[in-house]
């Protein structure tokens, strides 16, 4: 373990948390609201621990994928705790616990939320609040990485390691140029929908705030009543840049590559796709007699779909009234998860694609047991490790699941109520159902559960591996 | 597919299924009651079924998977069917569908009940309720292999197909000889749990009753508040016997052999009982205060720990009106399920001792990409092949509950009452919690649901692959 090049980068962590703090004190002057102090000595707290790291340059640079995962960790757990100070000292989060918890569902796009009620915040920690989402949503320490001038290291285990999904395709020789493009089309998508959305009549800061969260599939709202404040067609317009924020980046990059064929050849996009499609199907005609109306219910259905799926949890209805059946449709959605390669949480679909592949494969086996048969993904075939690693990666989904199911039972609430906030945590979604429902927070939970949660929404951002590295102690071997 | 032997053997099936109802026809006689004429009815139709098919000896004898899989399915199929018509023709049950569900929960040792109250019944039709229990536990279609002249045929891919677990070790060199030291075993073990529990003061008539729903790993209990009344040292037996019951047979195989040092470095009982041990504990504990009692608490701890883990499923408490902490413990063990090689159902405890020594090895292989690295259970390495097949067991075991669960939800009950449901009945328990908990019965569901969990019991007890094999068209293929 090179400990040295681990501090540095923490160190430049806290630089940019300063940099990213800068952006509400902007607001803060537009404003004129005084809470500007609270973000101010937060900047100075992360520039005195940031810089000294920062000056002492780390003798070797290499970088291996111990050092990756825990350098990808300790960055989000550094970015949750500096994140949490403006909380602290504007005065808007009194418990410690509650201001890590909100800022660590802000990075990892949850938008699970201990607040009762956000109208009252200033304009300020509301936008700080959203634009976690932001940075969030594409990941920070490959961009940090971009601009640093480390040589020798493999930037791909530590972009591995901070992206969601079974497997990062370099998909030009240097990484840095990839991740430098994904960048653009993040940005440039999240500017595209806030002039969408001002032109289609939402407020300018609200179409800022919105646009964070529908971007980093995060979902943390300004309004108590989450996107219900806005109009029907502002709605529908959110929803449908919450799905194209989940589909996989990769088929932006060969659109922008103007490579038409492979983007649209995509087998996971298709099945994303096709998972929506069901999914609003089934919710429609489940709902129907709910809502009275079956155009009201496509609607509800569509918005609720493309929020849940691609993680994002903002809400326009309170769907835990739904009947029993489209409920557990969102729970289902909730565990699949967006694309790999998009700002989403959860499963992912292309894991859920593979794995099914997997288990038809072993059909034939059985049948022809000496057939060589192999996994195909884009018509290429997929490697055996991408294979080993999503079924270990199962594994782990599961007893983490289990194991936090009841740790957070030990508050004593009901069944579903614990199952929904594990799994919206854990797979950075925002809502559950029954108390920890759309319109409902996680504010009543014990500071052990919400510390348990928390880290549900880190182990869910970075896809497990990397955080759970970090408590198996042959990392820290030094050599 | 070789068509003739399939239905050679499920004629045989058929002749056994007479053969199994001639015993609750000496109950009938002994207590002298007149629903005979319904056991005579059914093992007449099963004559008129089977003996025509066994006429026809077929001509090829050679079995591969296909036709093991298939066999073993359509055998399980035939014996719920066969199995329900005494339930009919008795009058005890008047939906075909009821009876089915009960039939093959009876055989899959399920011990889901659609009945709302039992002691109505007569005693032959309480017998053969719970004799299915005894006669499923082991699995019958390899008995009934064992006794057929069938010649070139591989018993393994039969005993592969039938037996719970991820590996069927061949513990002599001939599979039938294996497989009746087995159920000589499973036939003394009952006997000494018979005799036992008399000694104890059961009447003779429960005492067989228990007993058999406990080999099985079943939980039929004969009266309505299952093992509640009984006296608290009767309801320690019995968790006793399901415990032992719930051990891997082969560990008793060697001590038959006398292979002792064999029998007690095996790994999976030790996990087994590990978490027996930590499960009883967290629920002594979390249950002390509801019972104002840590003696009581322990005593109900022990028995339900015992009864769930093994998949049993008898009763002693209303556990659904316990705390959520150990309410959750329990869905968990619902979870994991018994040893493979037992007579318990699902996940298996050596699945989960495997998949966890897998992810293990997966955190060494980040740390040295190079290593060479072997998963090992009880000092030999596990195959790959049982490794991957333990991967997509958890896929399709995960995508199968998902799916009932949705389907389930149709009939608009509430989350938890269809997610136990489904965990009852897939695993082979018996009670869940909610509308489905220990005091309560299956009969309010839909038709459909009930189809859908009879699905999920068969499913189940023969480990998802002989099952879903039936529907996958390329099985069918003739040649």
């Amino acid at each position: 373990m090179n400990y040295s090049i681990i501090f540095y980068i923490l160190g430049w962590i806290c630089i940019f948390q300063t940099g990213f703090m800068a952006l509400p004190c902007v607001v803060a002057v537009i404003y004129g609201e005084r809470e500007i102090t609270g973000f101010l000595l937060s900047m100075l707290i992360c520039l005195v621990i940031g810089v000294p790291l920062v000056l002492r340059k780390p003798k070797r640079q290499i970088y291996y994928t111990a050092e990756s995962m825990a350098t990808v960790s300790l960055s989000w757990i550094v970015l949750s705790l500096t994140g949490a100070l403006p909380f602290l000292f504007t005065g808007s989060i009194h418990n410690p616990v509650d201001a890590i918890f909100e800022t660590a569902s802000g990075f990892t796009t949850t938008g699970a939320s201990i607040l009762p009620e956000v109208e009252s915040l200033s304009h300020c920690v509301l936008f700080w609040r959203s634009f976690t989402h932001w940075v969030g949503g594409m990941g920070v320490l490959v961009f940090i990485l971009s601009l640093l001038p480390l040589t020798g290291g493999s930037h791909m285990n530590l972009m591995k390691a901070e992206s969601p999904g079974p497997s990062v395709e370099r998909m030009l020789p240097k990484v840095k140029t990839t991740a430098m493009i994904l960048y653009q089309i993040y940005f440039a998508m999240t500017v595209v929908q806030i002039i969408v959305l001002i032109l289609a009549g939402m407020p300018v800061f609200d179409a800022f705030c919105i646009a964070f969260g529908t971007a980093g599939t995060g979902g943390f709202a300004i309004t108590n009543n989450s996107l219900a404040a806005y109009a029907p067609h502002l709605q529908t317009i959110t929803a449908v840049f919450c799905l194209l924020f989940g589909v996989n980046f990769n088929v932006y990059f060969l659109l922008v590559m103007k490579n038409f064929r492979g983007a649209f050849s995509s087998e996971e996009p298709r099945a994303y796709f096709g998972i929506v499609a069901c999914a609003v199907a089934i919710i429609t005609a489940t709902t129907a007699s709910f809502y009275h109306s079956a155009g009201r219910a496509l609607h509800e259905a569509f918005f609720q779909v493309a929020s849940i799926i691609t993680t994002t949890g903002f809400g326009t209805t309170d769907f835990d009234l739904w009947p029993s059946a489209p409920k557990t449709v969102l729970v289902l959605l909730m565990l699949i998860g967006a694309c790999a390669g998009s700002t989403g949480g959860g499963f992912k679909v292309s894991r859920l694609v593979i794995a099914m592949k997997n288990a038809h494969k072993e059909f034939k086996l059985f049948l022809h047991p000496n057939m060589v048969c192999k996994v195909k993904m884009d018509g290429k075939s997929v490697d055996l490790s991408v294979t080993r690693s999503i079924n270990i990666f199962l594994v782990l989904y599961v007893l983490i699941f289990a194991v936090s199911c009841l740790l957070v039972s030990l508050d004593g609430y009901d069944l579903v109520t614990n199952f929904t906030a594990v799994a919206a945590t854990f797979n950075n979604i925002g809502p559950g159902l029954a108390m920890v429902g759309p319109t409902q927070n996680f504010g009543f939970f014990s500071n052990f559960s919400k510390l348990v949660l928390i880290f549900d929404m880190l182990a869910g951002r970075l896809e497990i591996f990397p955080l759970m590295m970090l408590f198996y102690p042959p990392t820290w071997r030094k050599y």
